[in-house]
């Protein structure tokens, strides 16, 4: 039932610092065809911060053929750490060494997308592209500044999510789609399918979100704060300026634990952190680690640094923390959705979350009830936290599959 | 009804290089008499880490009268962050600055203690000591060594709650105590009451915990960790010797803010939150704070660096870290009170508490039932979560004057 194998390539890699963190070559095993494109945006590209970017390039991947009548489009946002790369294997690159190719080498959606999966390429054309200010190929700070070919560093502006979403509407107009078939976010990936479905409804008929909330909560705002304090504060950082230097390794690893306790339930972390105890050369001088739990967690914020950009992850970080559609909506939670009645939105709740808590999920569907915006709300139960929306495509692949063809 | 104050002083401060976190002329109110003492132990006191201290002091509290049967003693331990002072308001002292004498002018625990309070100074003799490792007069990090007169910083060893115990058990000794009337302690002190009622049942009557474990949970140990992370990446820890120099307090503040989340509900956190966005000077360089919960917390975080000593607050989070009773007894939760059956247990559960989870006191009594020992559980309901053990003492003081007059 699978598709051939294709690789097409329209790929032109934009200048960068950090090759190997940006291009590779892809192929693909179930996903049927996968393309892996640029998109380059090449006039004055305004933000919210009051600054702009002269010019822009978008990564992004393609699942699936985009109908001659361009109705079939699924806009998929990726969350905080995720890439471009949804579906599909890729292979192992000789000389990159296993920065991209052993973490990102599988799609972080595979088990989700392709030929009768819960985004069927034989009906929908997927499209998922990095954030702009990303590391993965989409210009970030991390790329080369058009005035020296030197890495933008702190010169990379502030982005918002509206930036994020604009720069993904503005691919849509070339690709000449003006209106989705749906758009789908996950965690942060949602806060990105709100705004683009709330600011543009007209470009937009089925909005999905899983795990996710339309305002950023008290308690994301205490954890995100303390991942930017953790990054600014290592002394590699220098505001930004070091690429050419060490990296801000462990302020990076020290955000990624913080959050990760918060996307896998404490349970998992548990049953997962039964190695052996390693006491770090580099990260601990006067402690000795006790406890397996401990490797663990300094193992997961290390390999998190092999691939992924302190300053991403502050652009993105700092755009969540900013994140608030019921402020720029004067306040009222149904005001958000006042121009949306044409929609029809799928919310996911994930009852063991304590990443977007599923009061989070509730107050968003009480919104759109109030907004009188058809609306399905769906609670699944799992053992595995926030991450269930990674994990357990049975949980939630019959009603995205109902939803998409209703 | 209240006693007249007199001031008693016993102390003879010992060398320190801070004498301004140390020690400062006490008086009070309400509490009654209040004693301001220092124990010197002289000899070599081993420790669990293998290593072991030439000679070591504590500061130590007296409120009340011993009787002269001396059986009328209450052992009280502080948190993490507390210290002797539980009771009474400290003067202003001039030329000191607002260390010690605006962040602990009043004792942690005074609406508790006094003439007809909780913890009755007319009919109880109640004693609170600097643990061993401290930083408000024991012996500890930022502690003259004898050897040379300097900070011990690195040299200071590791601490265990069963050491810090141990060590007031020897001033109980001093003081001619060889059985509590009860042990009480919160949060952290609730694990060293614990420890000294199971490893000498025969020391102490009643025993008291509020908001506390028998074990360290996995969301502790990983919370711990990010604290120790925090504090050991600031570039100016230097593995503990830093007294010199500049302090690790961006490292600590941090890692007080990690904490502070779970001691205060996010309800009152965000309702705390509302004054001034301050953009700080020397945190951050990138990062513009938005929010008025961010300047909070940082103001949290700084506030809590002028009163406190990292290598202290490593060394007592280290203590809690390594904290297991049941692992000590050999991984049976009731063989941890196999010996108790003739003390009474006394345990608090603060239904919002999100430090000590209601599940790990849950544990707590169950053990104790299945040891058969005498005991109460009480649930007080609040919605200051964890602190609720500070700040309202109607919640609690019924049951602590029955359990203690029982």
């Amino acid at each position: 039932m699978q598709q051939q194998v294709r690789v097409i390539r329209f790929a032109k890699a934009p200048a960068s610092s950090e090759p190997c963190r940006l291009m590779v070559r892809k192929s693909s095993e179930g996903v049927g065809k996968v393309e892996s494109r640029f998109f380059h945006y090449s006039e004055s590209f305004p933000l919210a911060s009051g600054g702009a970017l002269e010019s822009f390039d978008l990564a992004y991947e393609v699942y699936g053929e985009l109908s001659p009548a361009k109705d079939n489009a699924i806009l998929l946002f990726h969350a905080l750490s995720g890439s471009q790369h949804a579906a599909g294997i890729n292979p192992e690159v000789p000389g990159l060494g296993d920065r991209w190719t052993s973490e990102c080498r599988e799609g972080w959606w595979d088990l989700f997308i392709g030929p009768g999966r819960a985004l069927d390429t034989n009906r929908y054309c997927v499209i998922c592209a990095n954030y702009l200010g990303g590391c993965y190929g989409s210009t970030g700070p991390s790329s080369a500044h058009p005035a020296d070919g030197k890495p933008y560093g702190s010169r990379f502006p502030r982005v918002s999510v509206s930036d994020i979403v604009r720069s993904q509407l503005a691919l849509l107009d070339e690709l000449g789609i003006d209106r989705l078939h749906a758009v789908v976010g996950s965690s942060v990936g949602g806060l990105l399918a709100l705004q683009l479905a709330t600011d543009c409804p007209d470009r937009v008929r089925n909005v999905i979100t899983m795990a996710s909330s339309m305002v950023t909560s008290p308690l994301q705002h205490l954890l995100n704060f303390e991942q930017i304090s953790a990054i600014e504060s290592d002394p590699h950082f220098r505001h930004g300026d070091y690429y050419e230097g060490r990296h801000p390794d462990a302020g990076l690893a020290l955000a990624r634990r913080i959050s990760h306790k918060t996307f896998v339930s404490i349970e998992t972390i548990e049953r997962r952190a039964r190695g052996d105890i390693k006491q770090p050369e580099d990260h601990l001088s006067w402690y000795e680690l006790n406890l397996s739990l401990e490797s663990y967690m300094l193992h997961q914020g290390n390999k998190f640094v092999r691939r992924f950009d302190a300053n991403t992850y502050l652009r993105i970080v700092d755009a969540w923390q900013r994140f608030d559609l019921v402020g720029e909506s004067g306040g009222v939670d149904a005001d958000v959705f006042k121009r949306c009645e044409d929609q029809h939105y799928l919310i996911f709740t994930i009852d063991s979350d304590v990443c977007f808590y599923p009061e989070q999920q509730s107050r968003l569907k009480l919104a759109l009830d109030q907004a009188e915006v058809p609306n399905m709300h769906i609670t699944v139960h799992s053992q595995k936290g926030h991450d269930s929306f990674l994990l357990e495509p049975e949980l939630f692949t019959p009603h995205l599959a109902y939803a998409l063809r209703s």
